[in-house]
């Protein structure tokens, strides 16, 4: 018995194939894989590698295991190792010699660049889409809630009151970066590889620019080694995922502190939390925290795909085989995630009142009465200074800034007058900022106003 | 329809399911679960919390269940959310009310916890003996080419002669280490958490040594909140198997490069290379470069734990259900690269003659006439200084070194003599470096022994 | 003007130059350089390769040159690449021929392994301290707080009561495998590398034992070309610190929210904490925050180092100069945070009121009521079952479980009697929790009483 | 003494301080940050918040200082924690109140904000530059080596012949995607995030807009949490240079082997190559080395700043003062490569005859045989198992290729004829990959012009 065996059963032959073989997992290129394999054929054809009756024999052979794949009938073989493979011996077993002629003037090199970006094309698609609804559904909010007051954070500690819409509004503002890196990703690789051969292109007669106007690239890959060995697509999409994942795990982080005894601002809807195995009172914030929790999986699928394709020689190596779990897996991630996470937001109950109540804590103004100082010309450290000293003032005296007297914060404060005592409401505060960008509601419609002008939301929010 | 709907037909509901649930990758605990639960079924029945005739059933039941999974006879309910509830509501279906007892006095908390250590300890036994397997096989690879010169390469540059079999000791060291990092990583994680309850442990009077002398742990987890809220060791393991794995990337470098053409230095065996689609008369070293590229994917393992467990706050949080699948990935992918590897390197055909003449050239042999001469009462800097020029002089004079005449070579370096001109064999030169730890045929005899008395090689090397 | 040339103003020869050295950095290993190479002299002489008079001038210039570092008065040189070089030369030109002699049988690729390891030892040394005086720092709050009970969360969510020396004694739990994880691997690297030249030994007569025994290293690597080859060592190092770091970023974490206005159950000491440019109330617990960010970048260094080694063909390849400075980052990152948050948890007010009464919410009793129902022989999800529709009543008729009347009880959970009035205390909860590991008070001063039982702790804490 | 000590002399409050400051590294900001200041003084006099004469002195304030601190004679005070409290302490001391003024509304959230945008945008603009110089090397090299023959490799075996030109353009291809990445990244970040305030705006009466204006971005930020929070952009361009790191470090993996003596088909000038302090005989490839080394040290970077962003709640927290370390780390040393990198490559000398002689090997022209056949007629499949076939014959008769007999050839290829004895030569090999993007060397001329005719390649190639 070998050494290597361990509790295998398995001869090595097997263990082999196992690790050979890609077809358990890139068996869902099957769609893109026959749709390019059409339009090669039909080029073929065109140029008279192939008869057109051949192509003709491919297409219809091609569809029919298509369908049979998509009905779920087609058993894929692991010593075939690919979907290429699978596919191709399947149709030579159905139409005979037609099928043998398909992989004129190919190589799986070029194939499997051109099948994964026409899968990645449409995936960009649906995760393109995705991103689009979660905007729909934190525009919707941020309608509802341009006068709901909570307190904003910096460092987790109260910094200055805000309304709900204008944090819903910041991750859109996300999002939309997030869609755009997309869009950027998507142009950048939406281009032909098919042609390239295994690295030097090909010695028969073909038309790259046919088969790249069937399959709807913008252009052909200019240089065949380049389009068989580089990868950096799907590093640049996977670090795309990456910070969609990111921002996702930020709004996760506030909302789990949102739902919190200590803050309980909000409560999620009960589809979208779990109750406890052991303590019948629970109600968990469960998505948000796998929300979290994948974050960190998309990584590490990032850091995988870096870390295969540093120092590997041109061009193509088997260990770019390994390329695809990573980006199938952060893509299911993605997808899943989007696909909660916006119904999860719109089932959430805002408790308006304990969110105002945080808020009303008359340190949270501090600074306004330091800005009106500025405005009542104190320079704006001596400004600073003086709220500063009141504030420990109140910190000593047991008292709230709201239950100093005007003449106590004279003390501290010498220009303060009468105006001064109607800053701690934190209606008022959010009000004053109203420059570009800031949290007045004011300032918050206005924002919302330049969303609902944009062509997404006007296909998608009635 | 809803906006987040993408191309998904799957209503929230269901997604949110797919989003929580676990069984569909932890259903591989179920041995470990069942395990488990026996055990904690008999500590309840002799604590008195339960009945000898419930814990009697729920063994019964439990053990029905596993054979039943082990038959691949068990229909996993992704509704039940993981292997546990699986499992449990399959018992009680079964034996009625003792089931329902089952869950006393523990949460899934400190169940997964005490699950997954005992899977990865025995994952880890398995680990081991593939690691002794390989070593195995470098040492079976070193006896044989205790005399088989090659060059040895600093900087991918000709650097001094070395023995094949000196290679192949490098690397038993270093798998040697892997192994006891292994051991330590199992010994360290080697206690109990079951008891611990959902993080404070329980109010009912359970007996937890009793448990762990059941479950063979070296002793109870002392502290309930550290119990069921640290990952470190699935991390620390997770670190081990990374390094094995940079370990093997980098024989993999060397061999793909050995089988170059332009070494041409080795073969690997048929079975653990494949050929082209496209180009007749391709083998490439398949196994090797996936070995390569399954190391950023175990990196990206790491990577995506580490980030799951950062900054979470005390004590289970759902993220944590992430931690499983990186896990598993790279238990599973560093078992199948080492079953795969051992083999392969054993049907590696070497061509002793090419490695000769590769390290016959005599630049390889320069530092030893650097050193002659240092042995020769020249300061080393200064050997070293007019060896270099001797080599520059050959470049000049579009000789090798050993071309030069005695006339020549004393121009350069004046203490040279006729000794000189004998130091030109690799064979000579490999065996001058009999330092303790050396390349020399003898010192590496002398470490085969060691070798050969270590208790693994004495079990399974005959 | 050269294209590449951009804004740089130096040719490239100086910014080859500028790539190329490390003295900028591995300067600091003077010491150790220093150490080993005067042991490596002693060898020489010992072995006739130089004279005694040699070594004693060696040793002697070598002392000098120390001191002048140690003083702050030696000009590191760049264009000498690294500090082996830029000792050695400044050696010979302060003693002549015989610091020429003293690469004799050595190359910078054992000697930088050989300093790393002695830098790395002494750092462990320091690492280590410091853990330990963190733990003792948790142990003493452990010992103050054995009655102080707040909330315990999972999700965080309130789920248990527990007591503050619980939470304290989780973290010295993983500080104490972190503790020995470094031991381990301190342990696993103390062998020296020194005789094994550039890759394959020396053809001179050395004595690599006496070097060994001079360095205190516990034995020579077996093997020349691992020797020089490997960087294992470094990466388990960077691992064990991230894994340190983790654990620093979960407590940060929960201390962040324990200080925020929400909680509001702590306050860390003035001087850990800043204020705001422009918010004048406020009071940020930064050092906490700082850690959390700091432990992303050790695992950077970690990411760096796994990716640098990944496929590097033997032996040495200058790749491999990149090794330091992740490891020294991580290194200084580790040793300064814990040096900063021994004291700031030890500056950390308590506010016990508020952590009572937020832990006083009946609902974190819930499991109680569940496991006195098993006591009294109701199957645990039964149990389970109805304490949770007595939850469900409290929600619906806005009731605390502490506000029920029993017959209210009884009509969820008919078992119920007077006892059950009296489970809704947060001091009986922790109290029932007495099984080993358990929040109960007693429990945690018996864990308390096995910390004090620890050498260091006896040897730290009066 | 406080057990945390350990060999640190220095008290809590300097560590803290130590670990609190960013100016030791910050401070490059300088400019960027005074720039920012001045735009800020314009408007808040222009808006009259402060007077006219204020915003004079200020301006002229702050350009003293930047002149002080472009000449080296400004001291920074890491008491005063970062740049901004660095110049504008200065400042106020230099020119009295009107320094107290410039923190008016504005925080140095918004600050830093600003400044590590307008940093980049000059940084981005400078790498562009550099990537466009090693584009225009690449070129120059393609256009002197159309008609020079190599081994084309796939698996780092001999696939295909190819010209070094037509390699050079592969690179040229990735690098062109890098700079378009690079391009969009910034045109994504040139926004305004000043008047964004701590994270609310600014109850002053300020105009964004202007300041817009004055400092050259394309518009202001639109919401003020978002503006302050995110950092996406950061590791947007982190990626980008890993992309980039990773396109050089495989180059870089080529250029090593090419060199190494098995190959031997180019050699790197010295200027870029180092020697041995052991070895006479070295020339180390050490540019290369430390490329690939680099780009693990720039993924690390990444990582880093992906862990660090990870699940931080709004807006602003100290973790995110991480940023700014491995974002200049990652900058200088993706500006340091391409600087080395660019006259390196320019440096090679290329062994023309030594790459033919091995691109002879008629195994390389196997595929070509099996298109032959395609062309008169046979299926693909069918083609290439003959050739397969005959490949195999070769081997066991120990022939080349190019050396069996027509009769021999028809034995396993009955198709055959006289035409396929001329296949064997590299020359027509690559001549007959004419496809739009194939190697032969019209088609790379063809490619060449293309790239002669984009606006870069005219500025800065003559």
């Amino acid at each position: 018995m070998a050494m290597w065996g361990g509790r295998f059963d398995a001869a090595p032959t097997e263990l082999v194939a196992k690790m050979g073989e890609s077809v358990s997992y890139d068996h869902r290129l099957y769609a893109h894989d026959i749709r390019g394999s059409i339009a090669h054929a039909k080029m073929l054809a065109k140029q008279g590698i192939i008869t057109a009756d051949d192509a003709h024999q491919i297409e219809h052979g091609l569809l029919g295991i298509k369908s049979q794949i998509d009905a779920g009938a087609f058993t894929f073989d692991e010593r075939l190792e690919d979907i290429h493979m699978n596919i191709e011996a399947r149709l030579t077993e159905n139409i005979g010699s037609a099928g043998a002629k398909l992989h004129s003037a190919r190589s799986r090199n070029d194939q499997i660049a051109t099948d994964s970006r026409l899968y990645l094309r449409d995936e960009l698609d649906t995760i393109k889409r995705l991103v689009r609804g979660l905007q729909i559904e934190l525009i919707k909010i941020a309608r509802e809630h341009t006068d709901t007051i909570l307190p904003g954070f910096t460092h987790l500690q109260h910094a200055q009151p805000i309304v709900l819409g204008h944090y819903m509004l910041a991750y859109t503002e996300m999002f939309d970066r997030d869609h755009s890196r997309l869009e950027d990703c998507q142009k950048r690789f939406n281009y032909l590889p098919l042609g390239s051969g295994a690295l030097a292109g090909s010695t028969l007669p073909i038309d790259r620019e046919f088969v790249c106007k069937e399959l709807e690239f913008l252009g052909c890959c200019r240089n065949s080694m380049d389009a068989t060995a580089d990868r950096d697509y799907m590093i640049e999409l996977l670090s795309s995922l990456s910070i969609i994942m990111m921002h996702l795990s930020r709004m996760s982080e506030d909302l789990v502190f949102w739902m919190s005894q200590e803050a309980g601002w909000i409560e999620l809807g009960d589809a979208f939390c779990t109750g406890s195995s052991l303590m019948p009172q629970k109600k968990n914030p469960d998505m948000c925290e796998l929300t979290r929790g994948k974050t960190g999986r998309v990584y590490g699928d990032l850091m995988a795909l870096l870390s295969i394709m540093k120092s590997l020689p041109l061009c193509y190596n088997r260990d770019m085989q390994e390329d695809k779990e990573p980006v199938f897996d952060a893509v299911d991630t993605v997808k899943l995630v989007l696909s909660v996470y916006a119904p999860m937001i719109a089932s959430m109950k805002v408790n308006k009142d304990r969110m105002y109540e945080a808020a009303s804590d008359p340190a949270l103004m501090a600074t306004d009465l330091a800005e009106w100082l500025v405005k009542n010309n104190v320079p704006f450290r001596s400004a600073h200074h003086r709220v500063g000293a009141l504030v420990g003032y109140c910190k000593k005296a047991g008292k709230r800034l709201d239950e100093v007297t005007l003449e106590e914060m004279q003390a501290c404060v010498p220009e303060a007058n009468e105006e001064c005592l109607a800053l701690w409401k934190p209606e008022s505060s959010v009000a004053l900022r109203e420059s570009f960008g800031g949290t007045a509601p004011n300032q918050v419609r206005t924002q919302i106003a330049y969303w609902m002008e944009q062509d997404f939301v006007k296909q998608l929010l009635k």
